[in-house]
């Protein structure tokens, strides 16, 4: 089932991730109007994928309890993808009644991991979300799979690539059209990536496959590097950098889209995003937070 | 006399003017020690060329009035060079003062843009310089200059690339250890990048010229890409993508710091510098100037 992969890939399609992975560890309120104003100004720069919002529970993560309002009052563009984050039926539910057509699960590589973030063990994930893989596919939606900790896990360490690609396996298996591998502690090392991709290669296709890179070391573009090399064509990131890193206070979260762009340009690899659209989109929505503040 | 060049430079030497170019466009008012800190950082990022002030009139560039208590409280590394800005005889008399051992001139590729700038003609900006450049070689000073609008100009329009090359000429003649051809406006275009440096490489050292990219238009990287396609191995950048454009208020000016770093990992260029260090730097910057508010 290997899918057929160029090295390095001509093409990437960058994964927009802010509107949901950056603002769910913003700080500061987000007014609603300016989360869909930034959503609409980044598919307006080019991005394909846009993660809008998350259906989690409002208590677990009130940054994005305005996740209904936000995808009923988008305007959406027809060749944009807007993937929501949904942990269970329950998510589902609202998810589809706000119109949303594309959906994300999350699981961890490590049973600490799954149990401190979603207090469940991986399997018990699993069971949730098959109601969820079983709508998709009777409605069409597009599904994701995330994989959280895929290199390192703030709680029991180094994982090693065959729990990460299993995990994979399992969310492939379940009908996910793509799947995430997140360093989500941004600890990952390039021989980290290197190894996992080589074990996750043989099994998976490659051409489905994810990264999501934190850059809290300093090393997302190192490994944006080495996911390059072994012909990995989709990369998630946030505009602006933005939601630091919840392990880390203070320190970067989500490898910037800009960022990202920018090393992506130099390479010579095409995305059809305009970098300087992106710069505007993060500006808008800053202005916007200070002017709500 | 032209210089031998690798084509791509296996290696690129950023020279940060983030704290000059940057902060005298900057509107809020930057405290002395938060500059100090700003610079220091920088150095610390592993940037070896941070070009810390300006010595220009206070009238001039409020902003950097400050120039001397700068230079004076700077920590300074030996490996580290730190240009100032110097219009004149008189500049240069503070700059020694304030114990600068780096200083850099600047005029422009067409009269109109001299006029505006310096309300000089080419002519008159290099009577000013020669003092300057005396003094230079005598106290075995390092010299930069600055060839401003070498590529279009905001009041007379595209430049021709025999123009900017002549200004360059004669500021290398005049002693420059290494002259800078700036894209004061942001307009260039790769085209226009690679008609001046082919005309320019028939005459100028390679490896002492420099680019100056300003973001405006979005296409400061194509830019970059060109010059390193010419073997240009030195490109200025302001940590942040400080200042903003002076001709477009709102729009980027200087290219980002954090956005070149990107662009050349991505092509596997070595800079030495680390660039969530500068991210961390213009941080700092950013909470003492919020802080000072």
């Amino acid at each position: 089932m290997t899918g057929g992969v160029e090295r390095p890939p001509p093409r990437v399609t960058v994964v927009e991730v802010g509107p949901r992975d950056g603002l769910q560890n913003e700080p500061g309120r987000v007014p609603t109007a300016a989360k869909v104003s930034f959503v609409e100004a980044l598919a307006g720069a080019g991005l394909r994928v846009v993660e809008a919002t998350s259906f989690v529970s409002p208590k677990a993560v009130p940054q994005l309890a305005d996740a209904d309002e936000v995808m009923r009052s988008l305007r959406r563009r027809p060749d944009v993808r807007y993937p929501v984050l949904v942990p269970n039926e329950r998510g589902l539910e609202r998810a589809l009644a706000a119109g949303a057509d594309a959906v994300a699960l999350f699981t961890a590589a490590t049973e600490a991991f799954a149990e401190a973030n979603v207090r469940a063990s991986i399997a018990e994930t699993f069971e949730r979300f098959r109601p969820v893989a079983m709508r998709a596919r009777t409605d069409g939606l597009w599904l994701r799979g995330y994989v959280s900790v895929a290199f390192d896990c703030p709680y029991s360490g180094r994982v090693a690539p065959e729990s990460a690609r299993d995990v994979a396996l399992r969310l492939f298996d379940l009908g996910c059209d793509e799947v995430s591998l997140a360093d989500t502690i941004g600890t990952a090392t390039p021989g980290d990536v290197a190894r996992l991709l080589d074990v996750a290669l043989r099994d998976l296709p490659g051409n489905r496959l994810a990264l999501h890179f934190h850059d809290t070391g300093g090393r997302a573009l190192d490994n944006v590097a080495i996911g390059l090399d072994h012909g990995i064509a989709i990369y998630d990131s946030a505009a602006g950098g933005l939601g630091g890193c919840p392990f880390a206070p203070g320190a970067p979260g989500n490898l910037a889209t800009e960022t990202l762009l920018a090393c992506l340009a130099g390479r010579g690899i095409e995305t059809g995003v305009d970098r300087l659209a992106v710069e505007h989109a993060v500006a808008g929505l800053r202005d916007a937070i200070a002017s709500a503040a």
